[in-house]
């Protein structure tokens, strides 16, 4: 089957366009209460927990009705209004000049301005508050946190980042795997084969699905989220998704993480309930469920008080009261053990590729 | 200048050969006491503390002359031989199949032969008992742990994993920067116009390197550490060093941890004292130094009780007792404050690149 083009060409650009416009927007609006003798103010939907929803639908939590005002005639706001007005001053600098940085380099960047954070976690509240007042991630004013994952497969991507504009490569051609940073996450879809993408929780199990040549044997596109996966690897997860139409499986440790890595990869988590482009909605968890424990005789680990209390606590979220998540969650409950990837490797190192691999996403076909 | 051609191209057949006729060689003496009617055992140098002991001259901790000896004959060495042995031959399959594997697949993959560990911490302990044995390092044996650290910078280089072979890539190709896993560290280097390595402790630091350009504007391979760098970026960092004749130089945070990972980038750690390869003695720590804090106005974080003391003990290791390394130490105690690589934001995103670095590498001249 010959490759064919998926991906629209301007969708960076575009949302390029539409961010600056917003920014803009943003500034023009302080200016113009300015002029017109008025305290500037912002308001935004609110971010406390009473605010926080399920939204069954868009299956994921979500902000509700309730709204924040930060302005600057009420004197407790002056300071997080001038902290907010400051990093949207500078998160326009970053766009505009194609610069990334890290959360913590906001940080320490505000003093060049005299705008006071007592440490980085205001600062972070503040990009926060940032993010949802425009409803975009930070990641799109180029804003990044320190962890990165990785990717593989036959993917042809074009980069749109300065100095590689319209340069092309394969994320096939380098069997370490690519690292998931701003350059990737930025970059155009152009051309792949794949026809699925498989998630994985470990580096180790990554490097093993590269070296027995998943990506061919299953036309897939392989992720590895170095455990609970940061928010630019949930964004390229949905992009892959979304524009070149790819189921997404994810395969996590036989444990409640890795459940909820599975959950979170599918609806989110509670603490980017101001955002949307995270979630894969339809992304399927293929493993290892703990009713796979005992079906592959697997070794295991006895669960500690942490993970029983841990399972406990998803039983109470709204969105594991369906299908397999509770009757896994049960089972853990009962076995009171869990297992990890490498347990395949008692089999033969090969045997969650040959074996586990196809029959779970056989399975996941009625899911 | 020419790009010229400098790293040997049969490196990686040659060691490979090696290892496979050492490897063969202890299965053929272990055959050969057995066949003689003797208890079969093997004997390395110890690892305990008293045997790890400094050497000057290799600027790096070494064992000393005590052995340990592993028989078949003693009741209590029956069980770490067995382990061992079973080892040696699992690895011997990974080698001879070209499989990678993490150590925790070890762990899981002993109880397809019913070779007992009582926790990974025990096969762990093994492999390096192995390591010490045939004086090779794990990663050699395809055994990774989960870690991964990246590279970016002008390196053409050519892949000898399994259907790889032959296959050449740039390392400046993908901005985000490549893993630095087993494919990576078994390719050849085959061409670059690098005069420099510059290894930086942190990934948004590295990623501003790749945006400044640093890779251009320095000539310079850029590795990011993750922190205290896995063994296969500092045993990367060797080749880079040893092949293609390149200065190392190092940059981390300001405070003890980073002059540390400084010291074991050079000096290597005492943990690893039964191997060579992973050391790059003639590399440069360029800061951030304690006395840089005053003179570039940093901002900083005070020193907890934990960083003083660890300050306290490196003062009492061997290799902190000239130059730079004692005056640092001493600054650090004194000011008892440390500051970040991204404190350097506070003037700038780009004065780091711009006025930092280029001022450290012409001080470097005269370390």
């Amino acid at each position: 089957m010959p490759k064919q083009r998926r991906g629209p060409k301007d969708r960076s650009s575009n949302r390029k366009v539409e961010l600056k416009a917003i920014l803009q927007e943003l500034g023009k609006k302080v200016y113009d209460s300015l002029d017109s003798n008025q305290f500037p103010s912002m308001d935004f939907p609110s971010r406390s927990v009473k605010n926080i929803v399920y939204d069954a639908k868009a299956k994921q939590y979500v902000l509700g009705s309730r709204k924040v005002t930060r302005s600057a005639s009420n004197i407790k706001h002056i300071r997080p209004f001038t902290q907010l007005t400051w990093l949207a001053f500078f998160a326009t600098q970053l766009v505009g000049q194609e610069k990334t940085s890290t959360l913590r380099d906001v940080y320490y960047s505000s003093q060049a301005y005299d705008i006071e954070f007592d440490d980085q976690s205001e600062s972070d509240s503040i990009i926060t508050d940032l993010e949802t007042v425009i409803s975009r991630a930070r990641e799109e004013l180029n804003i990044y946190p320190e962890e990165r994952s990785a990717i593989f497969g036959d993917l042809d991507i074009e980069y749109t980042v300065r100095g590689y504009e319209g340069k092309r490569l394969n994320l096939s051609s380098h069997p370490d795997g690519y690292l998931i940073g701003p350059s990737l996450s930025s970059a155009e879809f152009v051309d792949t084969s794949a026809e699925m993408v498989i998630a994985v929780e470990k580096g180790g199990l990554f490097t093993r699905f590269v070296e027995e040549k998943v990506h061919e044997r299953f036309k897939a596109i392989i992720v590895d989220t170095a455990g609970q996966p940061p928010r630019a690897t949930r964004y390229m997860l949905r992009r892959l998704h979304d524009e070149l139409n790819l189921p997404v499986y994810i395969m996590t440790d036989g444990d409640v993480y890795g459940e909820h890595i599975a959950m979170v990869i599918i609806s989110g988590s509670a603490r980017a309930a101001h955002l949307r482009d995270l979630t894969v909605p339809s992304g399927k968890w293929i493993g290892i469920w703990a009713s796979d424990i005992a079906k592959y005789n697997l070794p295991t680990i006895p669960m500690n008080e942490v993970d029983i209390k841990r399972v406990h606590d998803l039983k109470a979220d709204p969105r594991y009261q369906k299908g397999i998540w509770p009757r896994e969650l049960d089972t853990f409950l009962k076995i009171k053990r869990k297992c990890e990837l490498e347990a395949f490797s008692k089999f033969g190192l090969t045997t969650i590729v040959d074996k586990y691999l196809p029959e779970k996403l056989e399975i996941a076909k009625s899911l």
